[in-house]
């Protein structure tokens, strides 16, 4: 994506929610939020929030309606299959109280594909045609059946090779701004060694962001610094400046 | 944790609240997500939404007094370390509306520990043992500096190795139901396949929860049942009847 060029000035502000009893059961481990948090910072947009709900229509509707009034673009992935509990596409119309409809094309691209393979159009699989009344879809070129966009809200499935095809289909359509840039740097040394210095340079560097992320090597614990901003310069000045302090002692 | 009996019929509403802009941008990817579900499974304690926030105060806040109110316990991971972006525990004495204070046997421990290692007990170190006027401390058994609780909010570190230290040192003294149990069962065939006739299931089986788990087997689209209950006898029951409607088709 890297030659995707900024088309607004202002970084989205987006958020995302994940829907599944499966990842809050602890059975599926979640891979999506990492997916589309790099995805997001690939494009410049700034992921501020994430919610896990689980297969629960009221609980979708309420996460829906908070992000989606709070944030310029929402991300859901998950419950958009053909079974009982795949049921964000009826919250999502509930949301956005609109009729829940069987999307014509959508039904177009699944006939085609169960004749392909034999498959019967049953009940179960037209399901996955079904989107809120006005939505655009998005391709899905894994497995068909495709999701769907209404409002500032993007509906993608769960499983994660789905998932990243359909954002793969959304990036050239979606607003981004300038990358946010990143430098890291091992400090070689404990958080509590650094972390004076560290808060003196970010008053000092009010143009960039400073975290800091302890991690253990070993039996010792050691840090990362990551400083962030979408400014080139100032970066690369409060990278030196890390440096040098951490030369000096 | 399987020999923990359940001391409690009403089985807790959890919510975990994690806390970083890290894993927002997608440089750390989450680990302490999938831990928090399997042990809340594992003490039959229902995890029914997780929220991730950047380190930006009036985010944690806002989320702690949602969470807080709305669930029976709220745990949360990161924001606790000693640099200027771990901000978790100002925000937890913010949303219970408690001064901020140097926890006394907080700072007994990283003195011990200091002492021990031959560090410097300065500033930011001492910022590990700020909690809200008031608060319970949580042993960590990896690094020393402790986490807290505080009314039903548990503050974790986001180090996986020391959140998991902290559940351990948890455990006991958390109310906990009886495990829910899950029987999962590989069908062999498509989401597409199966979902009418387990909808129907569904609603002769009220007792349970039926899900369906898609997934990719090299380039076959296969699914998961996944049953679970609380109701040993019922369960069984429902596992019987989806084998059963497998092997008739």
């Amino acid at each position: 994506m890297s030659e995707i060029e900024a088309n607004t000035a202002h970084p989205p502000r987006a958020a995302m929610l994940v829907i599944g009893d499966e990842i809050l059961s602890g059975r599926t481990k979640d891979k999506n939020i990492g997916t589309l948090a790099d995805f997001c910072t690939d494009l410049g947009i700034d992921l501020e929030e994430v919610r896990i709900v689980g297969d629960q229509k009221s609980a979708i509707v309420a996460a829906l309606k908070a992000l989606s009034a709070a944030y310029d673009i929402v991300f859901t992935s998950g419950g958009i299959g053909p079974t009982h509990d795949d049921i964000t596409a009826d919250a999502v119309a509930s949301a956005f109280d609109r009729p829940l409809i069987h999307h014509p094309e959508a039904v177009r691209i699944l006939r085609e594909r169960a004749e392909a393979r034999g498959w019967e159009l049953n009940e179960a699989r037209l399901r996955m045609a079904r989107t809120p009344e006005g939505a655009d879809l998005i391709a899905n070129a894994v497995s068909g059946a495709p999701g769907f966009k209404i409002g500032n809200v993007y509906v993608m499935a769960g499983v994660p090779a789905v998932m990243e095809a359909m954002l793969a289909a959304l990036a050239p359509t979606l607003p981004h701004a300038a990358k946010i840039l990143s430098v890291t740097i091992e400090a070689g040394r404990g958080e509590g060694e650094i972390a004076d210095w560290l808060s003196d340079l970010q008053d000092e560097h009010p143009e960039v962001r400073f975290g800091s992320y302890p991690y253990q090597d070993g039996t010792r614990f050691t840090t990362r610094i990551v400083i962030r901003s979408r400014d080139e310069e100032a970066l690369k000045k409060a990278a030196e400046a890390v440096a040098s302090r951490l030369q000096s002692g």
